[in-house]
């Protein structure tokens, strides 16, 4: 077998999530119809796997899968054949052979998400898919302070969607930050980690914004993260301004 | 009646053109049914005139219509009233009060359209509803060249499509030119006329496209036009790529 890394972008808007669901359309599904095709429909199927989940509406520049197939295929050929194969909301970006203890999921070291805003009394029709609206004022300032209180190892467990069920909510947070991108009118979250819980970038982006917008002290982030309970953070922010921007696999 | 002119912004990919159509969603029916709204739905139904059509797929950044209602509200209040009424897809960027001899159609002096194309081996996701794509290499100086002979008072009967039943072809481009979007990684065309015929700027596009990719000579376009033949240019772009971005009622 030839296991291959693939590095692939989706405007999640008509997808029901990753994950293969029965009678849904989902990029999970998607991608492993168009990989089997190119492998005449082996019986068993080949199954792909993503480095993680991405919720219904959320989108990705960067998402990372691998799979099996059992013949060698150049890269470029494979990132070609998968291209005309899937539907135009999904495109292969590269496509690489790597080594059998390459896992898509378990070797990822980093995931970096971004997140758009856009503001305005009414969506901007061209952005109703792709940034989430929010219509009240925001200190960006106040923001930026605040959003470094979420950098480090810290417990998030205040910080996870309920239902979640991993062991631990200890997570490590490199780098995020906040900047206003003036060509397009909008505010970007970015965060770097090492992983993230369910929902967590959009719990915490819906707690930055009560914080821009004055709902909250500039220095409440310490508080909720210390109280370990997910009733502090109330808001998960809209699926449709978060981006998978990049996963990492150096060591 | 108290008539108002309003300019509107709208994704065209999800509707099937402008004009009312039995069963299907458009933009003059969406519209017609939040004025009818505001209105208490009177009988009979209050009827709403555009500048002109746009084809299936084509969008609008400033598009105008006009409409007579039986009561005054101040415009601010007519624009969040259609606003709150609209769908996601579509909004009302200004509303005002005009004379009883405006009409959004017959009152136009100039339009300005622009076109979107994006480039590249496969379509990016996120482009695919907003640009028109073109996989194979262009050369813009040659468009650059070849766009100013369309510039000027010409009849315009070898870029109509088929089917178009207006009396002269005789139209005005008063200015047109092309240029490369670096930020967006994407080539934009603009024309402004006093007017255009059906499909004219998407005919004029793949004409200009062909130029860009030598597939016809840089001078082709005063053979082309004085042909007065609609088999001259063969193509017509995609209609993601285009946007009605102004209407201009001066003198």
């Amino acid at each position: 077998m030839y296991r291959y890394k693939i590095i692939f972008a989706y405007d999640g808007s008509d997808f029901a999530g990753f994950q293969v669901q029965p009678h849904q359309r989902t990029v999970e599904k998607t991608l492993k119809i168009a990989v089997n095709k190119i492998a005449k429909n082996p019986d068993p199927a080949i199954e792909v796997y993503g480095s993680g989940r991405t919720d219904a509406g959320v989108h990705a520049l960067g998402q990372v899968a691998h799979f099996d197939i059992p013949f060698d295929l150049p890269d470029d050929s494979m990132r070609r054949a998968l291209n005309s194969l899937l539907p135009l909301d999904m495109m292969v970006k590269s496509a690489e052979h790597v080594d059998a203890n390459f896992h898509a999921r378990y070797s990822a070291h980093r995931k970096l998400y971004r997140y758009r805003v856009s503001q305005g009394e009414f969506v901007d029709p061209f952005k109703r898919r792709y940034t989430a609206h929010y219509k009240y004022p925001l200190d960006i300032e106040r923001m930026q302070i605040a959003v470094k209180d979420l950098i480090g190892e810290h417990d998030f467990t205040s910080l996870v969607a309920s239902g979640s069920q991993t062991k631990s909510n200890v997570r490590i947070i490199y780098h995020a930050q906040i900047w206003r991108d003036e060509h397009d009118q909008e505010i970007i979250f970015e965060f770097e980690g090492n992983g993230f819980l369910y929902n967590q970038v959009r719990i915490m982006v819906s707690l930055l914004l009560e914080i821009g917008n004055d709902q909250r002290p500039v220095n409440d982030i310490p508080r909720v993260l210390a109280a370990r309970d997910r009733n502090q953070a109330r808001g998960t922010a809209p699926a449709s301004g978060l981006y998978l921007v990049e996963v990492n696999y150096d060591d």
